[in-house]
């Protein structure tokens, strides 16, 4: 059996796993971030993180591991292996896979972590052996990663796709990005203005006894049946599915999974959003081509996919 | 030298061309339409165009010739060489690959149009080398055909992806789709709107001059300074810039390059296009990394590329 190590540099923890070539991990390691302090620090804890992966997985020859994996956020170049910039860490220019590489002896390659957890789903979840899937996490933004024939197509992003054109201020500072609209912070703006105009209400008095407003809420109060957080629900699905859209024609994904805070709502986001998504794609059918379902390994999805990124090498 | 046939199913003609196996036409043969005939008809004079083709390529041995492409509009299925429909020519479920290949006795494979002709801009025109280009058509509709890696990316179709949510009303039903802004069909209703607005101005004596409204008009009077004509001309490129930079966040193709009617406008489009698409790409840049050119090749990429797309066999 060969084995690979997947490592997920996250903004609170840095882990580390040792997978084998089916996807599944043997043993992990997680390390609180830090993200305060200088890069190469940083990199001493993800390399303790990888040796603590390999001493847990007990059966594994060391021999046995190929390669590994690094998926990070930011911006960054596979081809050297470097971080460009990664304001959440404030990493710039850390040539993190060469210094990884040396330091253990294997070779390395850095994928950006949305397109490693897009390969994990595919490899082992929500969309297990499609030919081509989307994966869309809803979270503070949208992240977007495309997997392709088993393959990352790298740096896919579409969070940043127009779709009401002049509309919402976006971070990027843009006006009318997906993002702004159907992030769970989005979401979170849509559910406080309702609450605002019905302070009433029962999406209110759900807030209130949960003391927060978060992606969560006005799901809640939709299954009591609160005719205001229905028309949230009915908008933000509105928003999602017009993106959705947008991918589902240009590029005819046989699978999207939706991750992220928002994705765990499962069925009760998935079935008005399917319902919007069959009545707008193009063409003479009155289904979506594409699969539209919840992503299944959360964290675990970065792991294994940065794992098996390397495992053509 | 190896050799192979293109053919390109239009709604005014239907064109045949032998090329080598660089991409360069040796011979080509065009016959009208006539679409209103019945399928097989119009089938009978495909193979004579493609007959023709052959004979004009007086140097070429036929045993040479190794395969046939086809460029078809309309909903096709590569898999089994047939057209699902095609609402110019009134074709519903037609197996034209199979039957030209029995019929000529030689592998033939479909393709939609858009793409065989972002094939053949690849190969010999505009986007040449380019590790991936998306070609962007400008005419009736917007069309679009990406290829990677010198294949082509089946059914990407960005004409119908939304970029003004709830917006203009577009031949396909939905709200918003950047074909109802970018299309020559929508800088025409820019246009006669401005110059109702405008009855006594620089760009409604042009038209009148004309004695009608193109694509073309705008771009005149803009040379002559018209500020009206220059409002709309802003105006387009803000809305054909948004969607171009969705493509290039979303997928980051090498080249874009632009078709059709719009696309000869060559500088005078592409100056102001490209100055808004700088100032709107995503992550610290200050350029686009995607460059954006004219298509070259004209009506010969459709049958330099459905040649090329069965190179491979």
């Amino acid at each position: 059996m060969k084995y690979y190590i997947g490592v997920d540099i996250g903004g609170t923890n840095l882990k580390a796993g040792v997978v084998n070539d089916r996807g599944e991990i043997i043993s992990e390691s997680s390390i609180p971030t830090g993200a305060d302090r200088p890069q190469d620090v940083v990199l001493h804890d993800i390399l303790k993180a990888v040796h603590n992966s390999i001493e847990g997985a007990g059966g594994v020859d060391p021999k046995d591991i190929r390669a590994l994996g690094v998926g990070s956020p930011g911006m960054i170049d596979s081809e050297t292996g470097t971080v460009i910039y990664n304001n959440n860490l404030g990493w710039r220019n850390f040539a993190i896979a060469p210094k990884m590489s040396e330091a253990l002896n294997l070779p390395v390659r850095l994928e950006n972590d949305a397109d490693a957890a897009a390969l994990g789903e595919v490899v082992s979840g929500s969309a297990k052996g499609a030919s081509s899937a989307m994966i869309i996490t809803l979270g503070t933004g949208v992240g977007s990663g495309y997997v392709v024939d088993g393959k990352i197509y790298r740096g896919c992003e579409f969070g940043h796709m127009v779709i009401s054109y002049g509309g919402r201020e976006c971070t990027c500072g843009r006006h009318g990005c997906f993002e702004a609209y159907a992030s769970a912070t989005g979401l979170i703006n849509m559910t406080k203005e309702a609450i605002r105009d019905n302070p009433d209400g029962i999406l209110a008095g759900i807030a209130a006894k949960e003391g927060t407003v978060s992606g969560h809420t006005v799901f809640v109060a939709g299954e009591e049946g609160d005719t205001v957080a229905l028309k949230v629900i009915d908008e933000y699905t509105g928003y999602l599915a017009c993106g959705l859209v947008n991918i589902i024609n240009g590029l005819h994904p046989e699978v999207i999974s939706i991750g992220g805070g928002i994705g765990k709502q499962g069925e009760r986001l998935l079935v008005p959003l399917r319902g919007k998504i069959n009545a707008e794609v193009y063409g003479e059918v009155k289904e979506s081509p594409a699969k539209i379902v919840s992503c299944t390994l959360g964290y675990k999805a970065g792991l294994i996919g940065a794992a098996m990124s390397v495992r053509d090498i």
